[in-house]
Protein backbone atom coordinates (compact mmCIF):
# COMPACT_ATOMS: atom_id res chain seq x y z
CA UNK A 1 0.00 0.00 0.00
CA UNK A 2 2.32 2.83 -1.60
CA UNK A 3 0.32 5.52 0.45
CA UNK A 4 0.29 4.23 3.57
CA UNK A 5 1.41 5.95 6.67
CA UNK A 6 4.06 7.93 7.47
CA UNK A 7 7.27 7.43 9.33
CA UNK A 8 5.91 10.08 11.26
CA UNK A 9 2.76 8.25 12.28
CA UNK A 10 2.42 6.84 15.69
CA UNK A 11 1.10 3.47 14.60
CA UNK A 12 -0.98 2.58 18.24
CA UNK A 13 -2.85 5.82 17.72
CA UNK A 14 -5.95 5.91 15.45
CA UNK A 15 -6.48 9.87 15.76
CA UNK A 16 -2.95 11.67 15.54
CA UNK A 17 -0.90 9.85 13.52
CA UNK A 18 1.80 12.16 14.52
CA UNK A 19 1.62 11.91 18.01
CA UNK A 20 4.55 9.16 17.88
CA UNK A 21 6.17 9.11 21.23
CA UNK A 22 3.08 9.80 23.28
CA UNK A 23 2.02 6.10 24.06
CA UNK A 24 6.16 5.07 24.83
CA UNK A 25 5.48 4.41 28.51
CA UNK A 26 5.89 1.33 29.76
CA UNK A 27 9.88 0.82 28.50
CA UNK A 28 12.43 -0.56 30.37
CA UNK A 29 14.82 1.09 33.07
CA UNK A 30 18.52 0.57 31.46
CA UNK A 31 21.12 -0.37 33.82
CA UNK A 32 24.59 0.57 33.30
CA UNK A 33 26.93 -1.51 35.41
CA UNK A 34 29.97 0.14 36.54
CA UNK A 35 30.03 2.31 33.41
CA UNK A 36 33.72 3.89 32.81
CA UNK A 37 33.76 6.26 30.20
CA UNK A 38 31.09 9.72 30.58
CA UNK A 39 31.33 9.77 26.81
CA UNK A 40 29.65 6.21 26.97
CA UNK A 41 27.16 6.92 29.27
CA UNK A 42 25.99 9.73 27.30
CA UNK A 43 26.14 8.20 23.59
CA UNK A 44 23.91 5.52 25.86
CA UNK A 45 21.42 8.21 26.39
CA UNK A 46 21.01 9.31 23.03
CA UNK A 47 20.68 5.90 21.64
CA UNK A 48 17.95 5.62 24.34
CA UNK A 49 16.43 8.80 23.59
CA UNK A 50 16.42 7.85 20.02
CA UNK A 51 13.85 4.77 20.67
CA UNK A 52 12.20 6.74 23.16
CA UNK A 53 13.40 5.09 26.77
CA UNK A 54 13.38 7.88 29.22
CA UNK A 55 14.89 6.23 32.41
CA UNK A 56 18.69 5.29 33.05
CA UNK A 57 20.57 3.92 35.98
CA UNK A 58 23.95 4.46 36.48
CA UNK A 59 25.96 1.33 39.23
CA UNK A 60 29.07 2.94 40.78
CA UNK A 61 30.14 4.69 37.62
CA UNK A 62 33.75 4.47 37.48
CA UNK A 63 34.51 8.54 37.40
CA UNK A 64 33.46 11.44 39.22
CA UNK A 65 28.74 11.70 38.91
CA UNK A 66 27.89 14.24 37.57
CA UNK A 67 30.34 13.69 34.78
CA UNK A 68 29.96 16.66 32.11
CA UNK A 69 31.62 14.14 29.80
CA UNK A 70 28.43 12.33 29.36
CA UNK A 71 26.57 15.50 28.82
CA UNK A 72 28.34 17.03 26.34
CA UNK A 73 28.19 12.90 24.66
CA UNK A 74 24.54 13.10 25.20
CA UNK A 75 23.48 15.25 22.24
CA UNK A 76 19.89 16.51 23.17
CA UNK A 77 19.30 13.44 25.65
CA UNK A 78 20.79 15.89 28.56
CA UNK A 79 17.49 15.36 30.21
CA UNK A 80 18.43 11.00 30.48
CA UNK A 81 21.83 11.74 31.85
CA UNK A 82 20.89 14.15 34.34
CA UNK A 83 17.84 12.33 35.81
CA UNK A 84 20.12 8.50 36.05
CA UNK A 85 20.44 7.21 39.47
CA UNK A 86 23.14 6.36 40.70
CA UNK A 87 23.66 3.04 43.18
CA UNK A 88 26.47 1.38 44.63
CA UNK A 89 25.66 -1.51 43.81
CA UNK A 90 23.35 -3.97 41.09
CA UNK A 91 21.08 -5.19 43.89
CA UNK A 92 20.20 -1.63 45.24
CA UNK A 93 19.48 -0.52 41.27
CA UNK A 94 16.95 -3.58 40.80
CA UNK A 95 15.47 -3.58 44.34
CA UNK A 96 12.46 -2.18 42.53
CA UNK A 97 12.05 -3.88 39.33
CA UNK A 98 9.94 -7.41 38.95
CA UNK A 99 11.82 -8.41 36.23
CA UNK A 100 15.74 -7.98 34.99
CA UNK A 101 17.29 -9.14 31.96
CA UNK A 102 21.36 -9.24 31.50
CA UNK A 103 22.63 -8.29 28.58
CA UNK A 104 26.08 -10.87 27.31
CA UNK A 105 28.20 -11.01 24.30
CA UNK A 106 29.54 -14.15 25.38
CA UNK A 107 28.09 -17.42 26.76
CA UNK A 108 27.97 -17.82 30.22
CA UNK A 109 28.99 -21.33 32.05
CA UNK A 110 25.41 -20.72 33.69
CA UNK A 111 22.02 -22.09 33.49
CA UNK A 112 20.09 -19.15 32.64
CA UNK A 113 17.13 -18.84 29.59
CA UNK A 114 19.10 -16.70 27.00
CA UNK A 115 16.69 -14.75 24.56
CA UNK A 116 17.31 -12.53 21.62
CA UNK A 117 17.06 -8.86 21.62
CA UNK A 118 13.53 -9.17 19.30
CA UNK A 119 12.39 -11.92 21.90
CA UNK A 120 13.34 -10.04 24.56
CA UNK A 121 11.30 -6.74 23.40
CA UNK A 122 8.42 -9.25 22.70
CA UNK A 123 8.17 -9.84 26.35
CA UNK A 124 8.96 -7.14 27.58
CA UNK A 125 5.70 -5.11 25.77
CA UNK A 126 3.45 -8.01 26.98
CA UNK A 127 4.57 -7.50 30.84
CA UNK A 128 1.34 -7.10 32.67
CA UNK A 129 0.51 -3.68 34.21
CA UNK A 130 2.36 -4.48 37.70
CA UNK A 131 5.80 -5.15 36.08
CA UNK A 132 8.97 -2.97 36.07
CA UNK A 133 11.44 -4.59 34.06
CA UNK A 134 15.15 -3.50 33.54
CA UNK A 135 17.72 -4.36 31.86
CA UNK A 136 21.47 -4.35 32.99
CA UNK A 137 24.47 -3.54 30.75
CA UNK A 138 28.17 -4.33 32.19
CA UNK A 139 31.13 -2.20 31.56
CA UNK A 140 32.56 -1.17 28.14
CA UNK A 141 35.61 -3.27 28.54
CA UNK A 142 34.82 -6.65 30.13
CA UNK A 143 30.88 -6.61 30.38
CA UNK A 144 28.85 -8.22 33.18
CA UNK A 145 30.39 -10.13 35.61
CA UNK A 146 28.98 -13.54 36.54
CA UNK A 147 27.43 -12.03 39.41
CA UNK A 148 25.57 -9.61 37.49
CA UNK A 149 23.89 -12.00 35.30
CA UNK A 150 23.44 -14.03 38.52
CA UNK A 151 20.74 -11.53 39.62
CA UNK A 152 19.00 -11.51 36.55
CA UNK A 153 15.88 -14.01 35.12
CA UNK A 154 17.02 -13.83 31.71
CA UNK A 155 20.10 -13.55 29.78
CA UNK A 156 19.78 -10.94 26.53
CA UNK A 157 22.17 -12.62 23.72
CA UNK A 158 21.92 -11.09 19.80
CA UNK A 159 22.61 -13.62 17.53
CA UNK A 160 25.76 -11.67 15.89
CA UNK A 161 28.61 -13.11 14.13
CA UNK A 162 29.81 -15.51 16.42
CA UNK A 163 33.18 -13.85 15.42
CA UNK A 164 32.28 -10.57 16.29
CA UNK A 165 29.93 -10.22 18.46
CA UNK A 166 30.52 -7.45 21.07
CA UNK A 167 29.12 -4.12 20.38
CA UNK A 168 30.31 -1.20 21.97
CA UNK A 169 27.89 -0.01 25.14
CA UNK A 170 25.67 2.49 23.10
CA UNK A 171 25.25 -0.13 20.34
CA UNK A 172 24.17 -2.31 22.52
CA UNK A 173 21.41 -0.61 24.11
CA UNK A 174 20.64 1.40 20.62
CA UNK A 175 19.65 -2.70 19.46
CA UNK A 176 17.65 -3.49 22.63
CA UNK A 177 15.58 -0.04 22.18
CA UNK A 178 15.18 -0.34 18.91
CA UNK A 179 13.59 -3.80 19.14
CA UNK A 180 11.27 -2.29 22.39
CA UNK A 181 10.45 0.65 19.87
CA UNK A 182 9.29 -1.73 17.35
CA UNK A 183 7.15 -3.51 19.06
CA UNK A 184 5.65 -0.23 20.08
CA UNK A 185 5.43 1.77 16.84
CA UNK A 186 4.67 -0.62 13.92
CA UNK A 187 7.35 0.10 11.39
CA UNK A 188 5.02 2.29 8.70
CA UNK A 189 4.41 0.46 5.81
CA UNK A 190 5.87 1.55 2.90
CA UNK A 191 4.69 5.44 1.51
CA UNK A 192 5.46 7.78 -1.04
CA UNK A 193 6.94 10.82 0.99
CA UNK A 194 5.55 13.99 0.22
CA UNK A 195 2.43 12.63 -1.16
CA UNK A 196 -1.06 13.15 0.33
CA UNK A 197 -2.27 10.22 1.41
CA UNK A 198 -5.59 8.67 2.82
CA UNK A 199 -5.55 10.91 5.77
CA UNK A 200 -6.00 13.90 4.06
CA UNK A 201 -2.88 14.76 4.94
CA UNK A 202 -1.37 17.99 2.90
CA UNK A 203 1.08 16.97 0.46
CA UNK A 204 0.78 16.20 -4.03
CA UNK A 205 -1.94 14.44 -4.59
CA UNK A 206 -2.03 10.90 -6.75
CA UNK A 207 -3.24 11.24 -10.20
CA UNK A 208 -6.65 9.89 -10.96
CA UNK A 209 -6.34 7.76 -13.30
CA UNK A 210 -8.44 9.86 -16.40
CA UNK A 211 -5.34 12.05 -15.77
CA UNK A 212 -3.08 8.96 -16.28
CA UNK A 213 -4.90 7.80 -19.21
CA UNK A 214 -5.07 10.85 -21.08
CA UNK A 215 -1.27 11.11 -20.62
CA UNK A 216 -1.12 7.76 -22.22
CA UNK A 217 -3.07 8.53 -25.03
CA UNK A 218 -1.13 11.66 -26.05
CA UNK A 219 2.02 9.91 -25.87
CA UNK A 220 0.63 7.33 -27.62
CA UNK A 221 -0.47 9.03 -30.18
CA UNK A 222 2.70 11.39 -30.66
CA UNK A 223 4.35 8.11 -30.90
CA UNK A 224 2.29 6.58 -33.57
CA UNK A 225 2.75 9.77 -35.67
CA UNK A 226 6.92 9.64 -35.40
CA UNK A 227 6.97 5.94 -35.92
CA UNK A 228 7.98 4.51 -32.75
CA UNK A 229 4.92 2.33 -32.51
CA UNK A 230 5.84 0.30 -35.41
CA UNK A 231 5.25 -2.61 -36.83
CA UNK A 232 1.88 -2.63 -36.19
CA UNK A 233 1.79 -6.26 -35.01
CA UNK A 234 4.05 -5.18 -32.22
CA UNK A 235 2.29 -2.31 -31.18
CA UNK A 236 0.11 -3.57 -28.51
CA UNK A 237 3.23 -4.85 -26.22
CA UNK A 238 5.03 -1.64 -26.71
CA UNK A 239 2.35 0.52 -25.48
CA UNK A 240 1.12 -2.09 -22.73
CA UNK A 241 5.12 -1.98 -21.62
CA UNK A 242 5.04 1.70 -21.83
CA UNK A 243 1.75 1.64 -19.36
CA UNK A 244 3.05 -0.22 -16.96
CA UNK A 245 6.02 1.84 -17.02
CA UNK A 246 4.04 4.59 -16.06
CA UNK A 247 1.82 3.02 -13.76
CA UNK A 248 4.98 1.94 -11.69
CA UNK A 249 6.12 5.59 -11.16
CA UNK A 250 2.61 6.39 -8.84
CA UNK A 251 2.45 10.05 -10.35
CA UNK A 252 1.38 12.91 -9.30
CA UNK A 253 -1.16 15.28 -10.86
CA UNK A 254 1.18 17.79 -10.99
CA UNK A 255 3.98 15.14 -12.65
CA UNK A 256 1.21 13.85 -14.83
CA UNK A 257 0.88 17.53 -16.17
CA UNK A 258 4.56 17.67 -16.53
CA UNK A 259 5.06 14.30 -18.09
CA UNK A 260 2.35 15.70 -20.79
CA UNK A 261 4.63 18.96 -21.09
CA UNK A 262 7.73 16.91 -22.01
CA UNK A 263 5.75 14.87 -24.75
CA UNK A 264 4.32 18.08 -25.94
CA UNK A 265 7.87 19.76 -26.28
CA UNK A 266 9.04 16.98 -27.54
CA UNK A 267 6.91 16.42 -30.33
CA UNK A 268 6.87 20.05 -31.18
CA UNK A 269 10.80 19.99 -31.38
CA UNK A 270 10.25 16.97 -33.83
CA UNK A 271 7.82 18.98 -36.00
CA UNK A 272 10.40 22.02 -35.79
CA UNK A 273 13.20 19.97 -36.74
CA UNK A 274 11.41 18.47 -39.83
CA UNK A 275 10.08 21.63 -40.64
CA UNK A 276 14.19 22.95 -40.64
CA UNK A 277 14.73 19.70 -42.63
CA UNK A 278 11.87 20.33 -45.13
CA UNK A 279 12.67 24.09 -45.68
CA UNK A 280 16.35 23.31 -46.56
CA UNK B 1 10.56 -24.64 23.79
CA UNK B 2 13.44 -23.71 26.26
CA UNK B 3 15.82 -26.19 25.08
CA UNK B 4 15.74 -24.58 21.52
CA UNK B 5 18.58 -23.94 19.41
CA UNK B 6 21.57 -22.20 20.65
CA UNK B 7 22.50 -18.25 19.83
CA UNK B 8 25.25 -19.86 17.98
CA UNK B 9 23.33 -21.65 15.47
CA UNK B 10 21.95 -20.89 12.22
CA UNK B 11 18.98 -21.06 11.85
CA UNK B 12 18.93 -21.82 8.12
CA UNK B 13 21.17 -24.73 8.20
CA UNK B 14 19.98 -28.11 9.30
CA UNK B 15 22.58 -29.83 10.14
CA UNK B 16 25.89 -27.85 11.54
CA UNK B 17 23.86 -25.74 13.75
CA UNK B 18 27.22 -23.97 15.07
CA UNK B 19 28.24 -22.47 11.10
CA UNK B 20 26.36 -19.32 11.87
CA UNK B 21 27.81 -16.54 8.94
CA UNK B 22 28.59 -19.27 6.64
CA UNK B 23 25.34 -18.57 4.60
CA UNK B 24 25.29 -14.67 4.70
CA UNK B 25 26.16 -14.26 0.87
CA UNK B 26 23.72 -12.00 -0.75
CA UNK B 27 24.27 -9.03 1.62
CA UNK B 28 23.93 -5.17 0.67
CA UNK B 29 27.00 -3.48 0.08
CA UNK B 30 27.40 -0.35 3.02
CA UNK B 31 28.59 2.82 0.82
CA UNK B 32 29.42 5.36 2.91
CA UNK B 33 29.16 9.33 0.55
CA UNK B 34 32.00 11.29 2.01
CA UNK B 35 32.58 10.39 4.93
CA UNK B 36 34.26 13.21 7.48
CA UNK B 37 35.97 10.93 10.05
CA UNK B 38 38.26 7.56 9.74
CA UNK B 39 37.02 6.87 12.94
CA UNK B 40 34.04 6.50 11.62
CA UNK B 41 34.40 4.44 8.74
CA UNK B 42 35.95 2.15 10.94
CA UNK B 43 33.02 1.57 13.76
CA UNK B 44 30.95 1.26 10.52
CA UNK B 45 33.00 -2.11 9.21
CA UNK B 46 32.70 -2.49 12.84
CA UNK B 47 29.09 -3.10 12.31
CA UNK B 48 29.00 -4.58 9.16
CA UNK B 49 31.37 -7.21 10.66
CA UNK B 50 29.02 -7.76 13.50
CA UNK B 51 26.29 -8.50 11.42
CA UNK B 52 27.95 -10.32 9.07
CA UNK B 53 28.46 -7.90 6.18
CA UNK B 54 31.64 -7.76 3.97
CA UNK B 55 31.46 -5.05 1.66
CA UNK B 56 32.09 -1.45 1.84
CA UNK B 57 32.63 1.56 -0.12
CA UNK B 58 33.62 5.12 0.03
CA UNK B 59 32.72 7.92 -1.81
CA UNK B 60 35.39 10.74 -1.47
CA UNK B 61 36.23 10.40 1.30
CA UNK B 62 37.25 13.81 3.02
CA UNK B 63 40.50 12.53 4.61
CA UNK B 64 43.41 11.03 3.20
CA UNK B 65 42.54 7.12 2.18
CA UNK B 66 44.27 5.22 3.28
CA UNK B 67 43.28 6.18 6.80
CA UNK B 68 45.27 4.16 9.71
CA UNK B 69 42.76 5.73 12.16
CA UNK B 70 39.75 3.80 10.35
CA UNK B 71 41.89 0.73 10.58
CA UNK B 72 42.60 1.38 14.10
CA UNK B 73 38.95 1.66 15.13
CA UNK B 74 37.28 -1.31 13.47
CA UNK B 75 38.77 -3.62 16.00
CA UNK B 76 38.86 -6.75 13.73
CA UNK B 77 37.01 -5.70 11.03
CA UNK B 78 40.03 -4.26 8.98
CA UNK B 79 39.38 -6.46 6.23
CA UNK B 80 36.44 -4.51 5.59
CA UNK B 81 38.45 -1.48 5.62
CA UNK B 82 41.36 -2.51 3.90
CA UNK B 83 38.98 -3.98 0.81
CA UNK B 84 36.76 -1.07 0.88
CA UNK B 85 36.86 0.43 -2.61
CA UNK B 86 37.34 4.29 -3.17
CA UNK B 87 34.89 6.26 -5.28
CA UNK B 88 34.82 9.39 -7.42
CA UNK B 89 30.70 10.01 -6.73
CA UNK B 90 27.86 8.48 -5.81
CA UNK B 91 26.87 7.24 -9.82
CA UNK B 92 30.73 5.49 -10.21
CA UNK B 93 29.79 3.56 -6.97
CA UNK B 94 26.64 2.36 -7.46
CA UNK B 95 27.42 1.97 -11.32
CA UNK B 96 27.06 -1.73 -11.01
CA UNK B 97 24.00 -2.32 -8.51
CA UNK B 98 20.48 -2.72 -9.55
CA UNK B 99 18.92 -1.33 -6.34
CA UNK B 100 19.78 1.52 -4.36
CA UNK B 101 18.75 2.41 -1.03
CA UNK B 102 19.36 5.84 0.48
CA UNK B 103 18.96 6.25 4.70
CA UNK B 104 17.97 9.30 5.23
CA UNK B 105 16.85 10.64 9.08
CA UNK B 106 14.73 13.79 8.05
CA UNK B 107 11.71 14.03 5.46
CA UNK B 108 13.30 14.91 1.66
CA UNK B 109 10.78 17.27 0.15
CA UNK B 110 10.87 14.65 -2.93
CA UNK B 111 8.05 12.07 -4.16
CA UNK B 112 10.18 8.63 -3.30
CA UNK B 113 8.82 5.30 -1.68
CA UNK B 114 10.11 5.43 1.92
CA UNK B 115 11.03 2.17 4.07
CA UNK B 116 11.65 1.43 7.29
CA UNK B 117 15.13 -0.81 7.69
CA UNK B 118 12.75 -3.70 8.38
CA UNK B 119 11.11 -3.73 5.48
CA UNK B 120 14.11 -2.61 3.65
CA UNK B 121 15.21 -6.07 4.90
CA UNK B 122 12.82 -8.03 3.85
CA UNK B 123 12.88 -6.56 0.69
CA UNK B 124 16.53 -6.82 0.01
CA UNK B 125 16.20 -10.59 0.98
CA UNK B 126 13.74 -11.66 -0.41
CA UNK B 127 15.62 -9.97 -3.69
CA UNK B 128 16.60 -12.14 -7.14
CA UNK B 129 20.09 -13.82 -8.00
CA UNK B 130 20.07 -11.18 -10.26
CA UNK B 131 20.08 -8.33 -7.52
CA UNK B 132 23.22 -6.30 -6.11
CA UNK B 133 22.00 -4.43 -3.52
CA UNK B 134 23.35 -1.32 -1.80
CA UNK B 135 22.62 1.25 0.65
CA UNK B 136 24.03 4.81 0.66
CA UNK B 137 24.83 6.61 4.06
CA UNK B 138 25.70 10.41 4.27
CA UNK B 139 28.34 12.33 5.82
CA UNK B 140 28.02 12.37 9.47
CA UNK B 141 27.05 15.95 9.84
CA UNK B 142 24.47 16.61 7.07
CA UNK B 143 23.33 13.35 5.25
CA UNK B 144 22.64 12.90 2.17
CA UNK B 145 22.10 15.68 0.08
CA UNK B 146 18.59 15.64 -2.43
CA UNK B 147 21.14 14.57 -5.18
CA UNK B 148 22.52 11.54 -3.73
CA UNK B 149 18.51 10.25 -2.64
CA UNK B 150 17.90 11.21 -6.29
CA UNK B 151 20.20 8.37 -7.18
CA UNK B 152 18.50 5.59 -5.11
CA UNK B 153 15.13 4.45 -6.06
CA UNK B 154 14.23 4.35 -2.03
CA UNK B 155 14.82 5.69 1.02
CA UNK B 156 15.50 3.92 4.26
CA UNK B 157 13.77 5.93 7.13
CA UNK B 158 14.05 4.64 10.66
CA UNK B 159 10.96 5.16 12.85
CA UNK B 160 12.99 6.91 15.88
CA UNK B 161 11.81 9.08 17.80
CA UNK B 162 10.69 12.50 15.79
CA UNK B 163 12.34 14.65 18.05
CA UNK B 164 15.99 12.93 18.15
CA UNK B 165 15.96 10.74 15.17
CA UNK B 166 19.87 11.47 14.18
CA UNK B 167 22.12 8.16 15.00
CA UNK B 168 26.07 8.28 14.44
CA UNK B 169 27.14 6.61 11.66
CA UNK B 170 28.14 3.45 12.77
CA UNK B 171 24.74 3.29 14.72
CA UNK B 172 22.89 3.27 11.40
CA UNK B 173 24.41 1.13 9.50
CA UNK B 174 24.14 -1.20 12.67
CA UNK B 175 20.39 -0.77 12.61
CA UNK B 176 20.54 -1.59 8.85
CA UNK B 177 22.64 -4.53 8.85
CA UNK B 178 21.33 -5.79 12.47
CA UNK B 179 17.26 -6.07 10.45
CA UNK B 180 18.92 -7.50 7.37
CA UNK B 181 21.18 -10.17 9.68
CA UNK B 182 17.56 -10.93 11.35
CA UNK B 183 16.39 -11.75 7.83
CA UNK B 184 18.81 -13.96 7.62
CA UNK B 185 19.65 -15.51 11.30
CA UNK B 186 16.26 -16.74 12.84
CA UNK B 187 16.83 -15.53 16.38
CA UNK B 188 16.94 -18.49 18.39
CA UNK B 189 14.57 -19.35 20.35
CA UNK B 190 14.79 -19.29 24.18
CA UNK B 191 16.98 -21.35 25.67
CA UNK B 192 18.73 -22.51 28.76
CA UNK B 193 22.57 -21.73 28.01
CA UNK B 194 24.51 -24.73 29.37
CA UNK B 195 21.99 -27.30 29.03
CA UNK B 196 22.10 -30.03 26.69
CA UNK B 197 19.77 -29.78 24.40
CA UNK B 198 17.90 -32.05 22.21
CA UNK B 199 21.04 -32.47 19.63
CA UNK B 200 22.80 -34.39 21.75
CA UNK B 201 25.02 -31.42 22.65
CA UNK B 202 27.67 -31.39 25.63
CA UNK B 203 25.84 -29.59 28.63
CA UNK B 204 24.42 -30.39 31.74
CA UNK B 205 21.38 -32.74 31.45
CA UNK B 206 17.75 -31.68 32.21
CA UNK B 207 16.27 -33.58 35.27
CA UNK B 208 14.08 -36.62 34.29
CA UNK B 209 10.61 -36.23 35.83
CA UNK B 210 11.24 -39.52 38.49
CA UNK B 211 14.34 -37.54 39.69
CA UNK B 212 11.95 -34.44 40.41
CA UNK B 213 9.46 -36.78 41.80
CA UNK B 214 11.40 -38.17 44.27
CA UNK B 215 12.76 -34.22 45.18
CA UNK B 216 9.36 -33.56 45.84
CA UNK B 217 8.45 -36.25 47.88
CA UNK B 218 11.33 -36.31 50.49
CA UNK B 219 10.77 -32.24 50.82
CA UNK B 220 7.22 -32.43 51.37
CA UNK B 221 8.25 -35.47 53.63
CA UNK B 222 10.80 -33.18 56.09
CA UNK B 223 7.77 -30.37 55.39
CA UNK B 224 5.44 -32.91 57.21
CA UNK B 225 7.64 -33.87 59.55
CA UNK B 226 8.65 -30.33 60.63
CA UNK B 227 4.96 -29.19 60.55
CA UNK B 228 5.10 -26.77 57.69
CA UNK B 229 2.46 -28.69 55.82
CA UNK B 230 0.11 -27.96 57.90
CA UNK B 231 -3.41 -27.61 58.81
CA UNK B 232 -3.98 -30.92 56.64
CA UNK B 233 -7.24 -29.23 54.60
CA UNK B 234 -4.51 -26.13 53.28
CA UNK B 235 -1.61 -29.21 52.39
CA UNK B 236 -2.79 -30.16 48.83
CA UNK B 237 -2.72 -26.69 47.59
CA UNK B 238 0.84 -25.66 49.50
CA UNK B 239 2.41 -29.03 47.99
CA UNK B 240 0.85 -27.90 44.49
CA UNK B 241 2.55 -24.16 45.04
CA UNK B 242 6.12 -25.64 45.94
CA UNK B 243 5.96 -28.35 42.65
CA UNK B 244 5.27 -25.66 40.45
CA UNK B 245 7.97 -23.30 41.52
CA UNK B 246 10.77 -26.30 41.50
CA UNK B 247 9.05 -27.22 37.60
CA UNK B 248 9.49 -23.75 36.79
CA UNK B 249 13.02 -24.07 37.63
CA UNK B 250 13.92 -26.48 35.07
CA UNK B 251 16.60 -28.31 36.91
CA UNK B 252 19.30 -30.50 35.91
CA UNK B 253 20.08 -33.52 37.52
CA UNK B 254 23.01 -32.00 39.03
CA UNK B 255 20.58 -29.34 40.83
CA UNK B 256 18.58 -31.97 42.20
CA UNK B 257 20.97 -33.74 43.68
CA UNK B 258 22.05 -30.69 45.06
CA UNK B 259 18.23 -29.73 46.44
CA UNK B 260 18.35 -32.92 47.69
CA UNK B 261 21.12 -32.07 49.66
CA UNK B 262 19.65 -29.04 51.07
CA UNK B 263 16.45 -30.64 52.02
CA UNK B 264 18.57 -33.30 54.10
CA UNK B 265 20.96 -30.81 55.66
CA UNK B 266 18.37 -28.34 56.69
CA UNK B 267 16.58 -31.69 58.65
CA UNK B 268 19.54 -32.78 60.18
CA UNK B 269 20.04 -28.99 61.08
CA UNK B 270 16.76 -28.74 62.44
CA UNK B 271 17.06 -32.10 64.23
CA UNK B 272 20.25 -31.20 65.78
CA UNK B 273 18.44 -28.00 67.37
CA UNK B 274 15.99 -29.72 68.28
CA UNK B 275 18.08 -32.15 70.30
CA UNK B 276 20.47 -29.42 71.94
CA UNK B 277 16.68 -27.76 72.90
CA UNK B 278 16.04 -31.16 74.14
CA UNK B 279 19.53 -31.45 75.91
CA UNK B 280 19.30 -28.11 77.46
Amino acid sequence: MPYGKGAGGDGASGTDRRKQGSDLSGGPVIILVRPQLGENIGTAARAMMNCGLTEMRLVAPRDDWPNPKAVAAASGADDIVEGAAVFDDVPAAIADLTHVYATTARRRDMFKEVVGPRAAAAEIAAAGEGSRIGILFGPEAKGLNNDDVTLAGKIIEAPLNPHHSSLNLAQAVLLVAWEWRMTRIAEPEAFVAGMADQYGEAGALPAPQADLIRLFEHLEAELDESGFLWPEDKRPVMVRNLRNMLQRAQLTEQEVRTLRGVVKSLATLRGERRGRKKGR
